[in-house]
């Protein structure tokens, strides 16, 4: 269960990648590293931050098949895609619902507190698409207003509060990545964001 | 000793991330990511770099609940902390000052070469503020014309030299830290600054 | 000869980094700072990923030493080497032919697949130039339009096919190198670029 939802988030973000990169107008190559570092960015970090080394993506070719197909299957049918490039931002949210989630049980795989479980998840969620904006020279997704790491937070929360209930671990899981993303695509689809903090000089 | 002045500078370099975030009218989310990314940004490259993982932050709460604390209060009473805008690059400062000690002998208890233990301390420093900048969209602070790095690199010679004498090693510790901060305060205040190398085409 | 060839990047690699540097009007400590990133980016990068730390520059002094030598004399005969700054990429190259190779041994020498091999030796290549290219706001040379990453991956294919026959393995080494040179080489010179991939919306 576990290791699907990783690899349903590592799709995600790899399409996610490539359509920035498209948007850039790179070559294959550039528009291949960008699917790759979008994908595995926010996992490699957490893995380094851990010390699970070497990094999950390396040990485990699964991912590099699964990016290299995802990011020439979307070359290709982009003309496809791009009756869906209006939720470019689908692709990235459900790509952060389940790594942050992902990053959480790995967090207390190596016996880490829950709010260090939750900073983990959302910087796995968060980081990929970090990086791919500033390779792509965008600024962050995740510092324009809208909710993004706090849905992250909120799942995290989520994941802590219904586990104590006795409920499947696996259901736990799924429950926890379907918060974030059903807060993230409501705060897009009704504009809420929280308010900025700042004073006159 | 160390773990206080350890405390000390994470406190200093939360509330200049969160003055920086403030003035960029972030979120309250994303100036508390602020805050933590400067505060723990340069002691992380220097666990990860050294391979003590899970780094610091992840295994001892004590850096996460005072980051909190720091950036609730510095938005809390950011009116107040405004009479001390202008010196937004004290905190900055302070913050250098410790780090640059504490990551200087980080290396020393991994058996490293003096010249590598001052490139840490000054990676320890400096690294926070260039991911706060590099997010913010800033150039990095480190690469305007100010004594900057100069300034760790000089404190980390000091705590070579001063630690040949029989003092004891806390004074060493203190006595580094504030070389840095004095220089860079100097510095500053004289604007002094080195010249800058290049040569027409 | 791995050693060897390690050290001939690391120089090209620093030369680099101060023309970038001195171009940007960087204080002195400013260029050595980028001169040691560009050199190192790549391989510390490289071992975090696979776990080797402390990393590389860090125990093996003579990195060090050989990037402030290469440092200081580079800005010192500034005048001479302008008449190959139209050859930046020069020195570029060499880094990247050599980098690559070595990147793909050491993945080897830890167990990993080919494929994860050619992805470590492209990385341990690329991110030295794109740290430095971000830390001085440069748009990453890699994702300009020339060949670049592409020349890195094609090397290691090659290293890859040629090992199998009875060579030496100095000799494989060498060779796959200089494939990388000289497709980059050959781009640039013949001004050849991957089409770019994207669609009117």
């Amino acid at each position: 269960m576990f290791y699907i939802i990783d690899i349903i988030g590592t799709i995600a973000f790899a399409i996610s990648g490539v359509l920035v990169a498209m948007e850039k107008k790179m070559d294959p190559f550039g528009i291949l590293i960008i699917a790759f570092v979008t994908a595995i960015g926010g996992g490699t970090l957490r893995d380094v931050l851990i010390g699970e080394t070497p990094v999950s993506w390396m040990v485990n070719m699964t991912y590099t098949y699964v990016i290299i197909v995802a990011a020439v299957l979307a070359v290709l049918f982009r003309r496809k895609i791009n009756y869906l490039r209006t939720s470019l931002f689908l692709f990235d949210t459900i790509g952060i619902g389940f790594f942050t989630v992902v990053g959480v049980e790995k967090g207390l795989s190596v016996g880490l507190h829950p709010i260090i479980c939750i900073a983990l998840g959302t910087i796995s969620a968060c980081f990929g698409g970090v990086i791919r904006d500033i390779l792509c020279n965008e600024i962050p997704v995740i510092f324009r207003k809208e909710i993004y790491a706090t849905a992250c937070i909120l799942g995290g929360l989520t994941y802590f509060l219904i586990r104590k209930f006795p409920i499947d671990e696996n259901v736990v899981f799924v429950i926890a990545g379907i918060v974030v993303i059903v807060i993230r695509l409501l705060a897009v689809k009704f504009k809420i964001s929280l308010p900025t903090v700042y004073h006159n000089k």
